[in-house]
């Protein structure tokens, strides 16, 4: 299999913000010929299915300001700076849920858009969930509802495209598809 | 259901690229406070799953400058402007494969990274592909690698994250869902 490489010839940072960089890169082609990209830096986040005992999932909704409106999505944040993303999961779960645990399993992790962005979502399975006796804040700028379906209500929401960000879509279809899997063998 | 709308105080382009512009913006959140928002403005792109005769889905194989490697993924791009997405679905379809169809189907659509993109990718499925006469060239700074696998090889190449950009598990788990729900109606 061919790699298709491209070598950086010239870097350059346009922006450099509180969640994305902007990079721009001059890059040498497998032709030889030379192109530029746009490359968003981002450090990464965590999205958490959240199970309750009842087999119902957690959907938090909130507003998004790049979509101009509200869509409804499972847990998430954005990593800081170090931080191990269980220690990310754990802390949305909390901030966003209420909810504590101590049965937080990685599931699996995906590029959201390998295009032009380097962010990196993992995602994390939440059970034996724990009502926290002290509410946790959420971020000053955070606003979010919280609502409860079960996994097949999720999945005809995907359907409907009522739920559709890739984070939320990409970790209930894979929690079905482990069952689908599972039920192969 | 409260919608926590983030109204714009003031909007400032910060880059305008080839690809992705940037904005930063002043919001009023919903508790009367001010804050600011990163946003990638995207013009969206498709991605085709390609299914051939023998019931296999191609995959192409290219090299992801926003990664530093190349990644296995379906067949996608991005719209031109003012381009409809059964176009550029089709288009990318004959450039990157080799095939053309006359049975393109839109199964959904998903925004790829809502935190601070407003990227939405369409997806498409192409059934009865017909090899190409005369082959169609790749966009200049453009190189894949093409192959074929069954829906069950992708699954497990997702559940191995040797597929792991959102469109192409996001497409493949949609499809496998499909099945799913049809099965249990």
């Amino acid at each position: 299999m061919k790699d298709f490489e491209e070598k950086t010839l010239s870097s350059k940072e346009l922006y450099n913000g509180k969640i994305i960089d902007l990079v721009l890169e001059d890059v040498e082609l497998p032709n030889g010929k030379q192109g530029k990209r746009e490359i968003i830096k981002h450090p990464g986040a965590v999205a958490v299915i959240a199970r309750t005992d009842e087999n119902k999932i957690i959907l938090v909704k909130q507003y998004r300001k790049a979509l101009e409106r509200a869509i409804v999505e499972i847990p998430a944040g954005k990593l800081e700076k170090g931080e191990e993303p269980a220690h990310t999961a754990l802390r949305e779960l909390e901030e966003e849920t209420g909810y504590t645990t101590q049965q937080l399993q990685k599931l699996t992790a995906f590029y959201t858009s390998p295009g032009f962005a380097d962010e990196i979502v993992h995602i994390y399975l939440a059970d034996q969930l724990v009502p926290l006796e002290e509410k946790r804040e959420l971020d000053e700028d955070e606003f979010v509802e919280v609502m409860e379906v079960s996994l097949e209500e999720a999945l005809h929401l995907i359907e409907k495209q009522h739920i559709y960000d890739a984070k939320t879509a990409y970790a209930i279809q894979y929690l079905q598809l482990q069952e689908v899997l599972e039920s192969t063998k």
